[in-house]
């Protein structure tokens, strides 16, 4: 009497989380799937909170379940959905991080020259052809190019169960509880008005809290300097590898990141060169941190000082700052830095450098989060009496940092 | 080798509270404190949150254990307290709302024309008198009147554990999740400075989301419609009972609720006239609430008809505004009121009546909440960079309501 | 688009609870369900478990939340149960606690001669009647006459949704956690064979920690010393005022609790006197404590004593024992009591007296917890292989105790 | 004001983590430990709980600060405790796991021959002689040499916090509720009385809901079905991996890895081979991990077969039995299996194999958890009345089980 197909998994965060679908099963076990156990979340973000080792695998399911709570809450006031649009959708968030490699942000800014998001839609494409255009639907849906728009919302807005699921889940796993949302009351408050997705009136005071814990997230543990710092250190380690690799250097590494490392990648190269893509998604954190370790005792001073420092968990010292950063003061510090380590030049940049980042805790252009009021008028939240977020929110803030080592 | 004067007290939200001085169990144990046993925290709240049903006792036990928590903290941080010291702060906490009676809000604006503040006051001399002197250093942190300011801001500041405790505490048996803040993360933050309370520069955005965690739960649920409509029916009910019985009227009273239903009261008596304080001790919900039920057989229709929607949660309808309300509006369910219930005049102000309510996030002109920069500069929390906490959030916001049956 | 007759309600416990039905909505309505708000679940256990003041309108509504849940589970593993009897199940844990008056427990064993499971079908009755006959199936699942026995059994049997709710809610409410239960699984983990409520196989250890956990919640919270002193304080001063009432003493009473005091009130009242119901649902914790209050000023040495111990938390003294009480212990104890009261005889009985207590964990004989294994064999969870629920906790602990005034 | 010496760790499971003594952060600090963040504490129980990605690092950590509360607790009671005794004991606990490599269990069964307790002592001494003698108290009291027997069994005992916050922490992160513990009533509970650990007899019912979670906690997740067979195939596969090694065969391994494949590695190696002990201290679930995946296209087909299950999870069947499995059985499957696979003879056993695990929830020949009566008396937590902890849980449960791949 058991539905065979029925498969419960274990959550922390939500308790269980309910497979009823044999496509959505099949999805799932795919190869493609399955490496997601091995990336983590929150990359580097483990080096100043250690619980946060949850993987990309366990954030795709949670934001289907989330997805599939939603889709029962507004098919339960009355919105017509069809079977095919909830399998849709449900596909639609369970892929929506298929495209991310390890460590994807410092990959993405050295190894190799392709967002994570065309990734993913090259990904979904394989898969599609792989199924026999069984995702269809599903990728009308990611892409924004099916009529009912609100299915899309739900994957990729300001408001979507990718954001909930995340940010709850990073908040559970890195013990900061002041990312906790109601994403609960948040579902039980959405709704549909001309295709498009609402808040009711009632759910404000849960929207500005998601987007304050939002901004709380990124500065206390995102943009944490530290985090900063160990993900930085990642990129210039990379970055070195890359160069020494591409300058005929010996390099220990697997065969799929041997492919990213002693070849020039783009996203050019993903479409023409079959193997690419293939190669990519024989990549995972495993790879990358294995190589680091390897690496430590490379011969090249620069590769194997960065990559001991992070190993050994000696991150970059990171000064922040509203203003960007004096070249006086990177100048100084090289000198400081040259005459500690012995390097100079180019070589120096890889152990003493500025950048900055910035953080939009709202962004009126996009995706906007609407409250639908009980007398039927609709706003968006930032522009709602006595709103929260306002101004100060929806501007971006920029900092500016510099990172080096302890000298 | 078990202390005997060692207790503990389980509690849902700290699990443990302890107990290990013989002072403080003796306070705990006087019958001015355990009545605080049978008084609700959240008033009528429980009416919309059923869990809402947690006591006054309990809340000032988790102050109270907050404070113990404080200032381990702050001593740990080199700031000398003496065991005098922290024994008067605790007592301070555990005696804050010692004053207060059952629905206070409602009591205060009917029966009994004083403030809990002025009863707290007379209690606590009250119980030194009894004690012999050993809560005066506890008196002079609660006025504020001890050099070290930083004791008396634990106990009463924008920023103190009182507040901690109750926004946690009454978020965690109403459900409502987003209340929820990150107490231990701040009380790990704080420290002193000139002998004023400050925040650790990186507390700066748990304390942003306790401010907007206060606002949320002031619209959400302490003034939610159902909760201002519940107890504006409790005054509107004491008030006529009040009025009944001033004229000569016969009702249904416990001995203390007697005592206060059939004389004017007011911050005199409570100082003339002896057994005016310690009748208030013996008052608590149970009386209350005990009598309503009794009236709701009352001759009076205006009282026998509140007393009847009070207790079979029939509430008024409440409608909300930013502007006054339009009088005309009021005369025109006056009237349609007047037809249903046959009530006419002065009667009829108990059944359809305008007030007002206002919430303040954040006072810049009260103790202020001030955050410690590394560089050792101190800044208000609403004058930092990019603040959350600006003009939006310190500007008292104002509502105005109507209240009435359905019609 | 929002069907207006969806409520949600806030429940700490499990996030939202849903009302989807007008009937379950008109039953909540109802002035005998509402009373329930004014019940507290765990009658005096709050003198030692502060957040203990959970009321049985909660658990009652806690209840149907999990028979909600349980009934989907059932129904995606293809147990055909039609829309009637899903509600009639919902409605029959909505019902199971309704007769239940104030401190019931002792209530039954002082003023009213009777159980409260006979006053639920008394009500129930009275129920159906104002509603035309649309309780009638609720009423057969009840009472265990529909022939779908597996749904009297998540009403009522080792294993019901009244079991789990209560041991989860007071857990949480009492902050004992080790008396959490993982409802959330067992309710997976239940499905039906010949009729029949089974736990499939990997259900096993789930349903052993359910068993254990209500055995620790029996011994550490239910049946703690001071819990069983307050209840037993309780028993003995209603009993008093009773016995005083009958003799013709002035008592203060609210008028439901004066028609209990004044009257023999066994069954056969309750179903001769038309009254006699309507007063009982009038009845509820404020008549009591408020009546208690009243009485510690009463002129009667042996109420007034009673009750001013139970209002300021001065409790019996308790000895348990897995022998019965020696009575020279008792005589020894009377007279001292004697001396320092000024009290004898039958008077002394309410001041020292002994009693028993039992637990058994779980019964052999009454409705089983059955396990379905995977190769089709049903075993009693008592009778699977390495069972830890086996004689040990089969057979019923019986404790005796003494209970006297501090000496 | 702040001392620079203080480190907050946030923790999911406790909140905050506080180190506060410089030779605790030293060894935090250091190679050797901080490669504990690269070794998951539930090894391949993550292909079944996908939330049990935590690490060795952060369990240490955990049972630290258990040790931090215990040890207050124990002192607040007045049990003379010296700081020495309480830095040694602390350290003593943050030791504990020091010794473990990857996925140890398997490891041990594969590629090196020796225990991690074994490797524990030698690192210990290790790092002692590195910090100059600044362990030895540590170490004398890991080691139970210390005449204080009670700090030795909070180290390591059957109720030690070792287990408590393992049995927690893999609770938490599995998100298997059940398993969750009373630690903090436990710890409330610990007494000792002449130099040996206690607990006070209200802490009867949380030891025994200990060991009932410990026994759920085995059956349902360390012993799980599928964990089962993960760690099976994982051994399968490093003893393979060895196997060709030995005989020459060439294998992708990082350096570290690499000395392990290629020698024969038992107790004496490491005892007279420096580089034994410090390459030990380089391998850990990265190299492990990395190197199956680069081995899923090696030559070998056993190899790659297995190394391709278990990347992409198509675990071993497996079945228990409480009998030693039938030979013709397994006779029966490796024909299946052979013909399906094309392998025979030696190979087909890495396949097609049976073997035996058992659980033995309390054991009364060991340190045992004495329970301290109110009136002296000190009784083993499985001799005391109406005891569930009895004969049942103490006899080792033993269960055998086949695993092979499906057919």
């Amino acid at each position: 009497m058991v539905l065979s197909n029925r498969k419960i998994v274990n959550d922390p965060v939500y308790g269980f989380i309910t497979i009823d679908h044999p496509l959505i099963f099949k999805i799932i076990s795919h190869p493609y799937y399955q490496r997601l156990r091995r990336i983590h979340q929150m990359a580097l973000a483990q080096m100043v909170y250690p619980g946060a080792v949850h993987t990309r695998f366990l954030h795709s399911l949670g934001a289907y379940h989330l997805m599939c709570n939603a889709l029962q809450e507004i098919k339960g006031k009355g919105v017509p959905i069809t079977d095919e649009e909830e399998l849709a959708s449900k596909i639609a968030i369970l892929l929506h991080d298929i495209g991310h490699g390890p460590y994807s942000h410092a990959l993405e800014h050295s190894l190799v020259d392709v967002g994570h998001e065309e990734i993913s839609q090259l990904l979904m494409q394989a898969l599609n052809k792989e199924f026999e255009g069984e995702l269809d639907l599903a990728i009308e849906i990611f892409n924004g190019r099916y009529h009912k728009n609100f299915l899309h919302q739900l994957v990729s807005s300001q408001l979507d169960v990718d954001r909930m699921d995340y940010l709850n889940r990073d908040s559970f796993f890195t013990g900061v509880s002041e990312g906790v949302i109601g994403y609960d009351r948040i579902l039980k408050m959405l709704t549909v008005r001309n295709g498009e997705l609402m808040v009711e009136e009632k759910g404000i005071y849960s929207v500005e809290k998601f987007i304050v814990a939002r901004r709380l997230m990124y500065w206390q543990v995102y943009l944490h300097k530290a985090v900063l710092s160990a993900e930085n250190m990642l990129v210039k380690i990379l970055s070195r590898a890359k160069k020494l690799a591409m300058e005929g250097a010996d390099l220990f590494a697997s065969p799929a990141l041997h492919h990213f490392l002693y070849k020039k990648i783009d996203k050019q190269s993903f479409i023409e060169q079959q193997d690419c893509l293939s190669q990519f998604c024989l990549l995972d954190d495993y790879d990358i941190m294995g190589a680091i370790k390897a690496w430590t005792i490379h011969s090249d001073p620069v590769l194997s000082l960065l990559c001991n420092w992070l190993i050994n968990r000696k991150l970059f010292k990171v000064q922040l700052s509203s203003q960007p950063i004096d070249p006086a003061l990177i100048a100084g510090i090289k000198e400081q830095a040259s005459a500690k380590f012995g390097l100079t030049g180019e070589d120096l940049d890889y152990l003493v450098f500025s950048d900055e980042t910035s953080v939009r805790a709202y962004n009126v252009n996009d995706e906007k989060i609407n409250i639908l009021f009980k007398n039927g008028i609709v706003k968006d939240i930032s522009s709602i009496d006595d709103a929260l977020v306002t101004h100060t929110l929806a501007i971006p803030i920029k900092k500016f940092y510099i990172c080096h080592p302890k000298i």
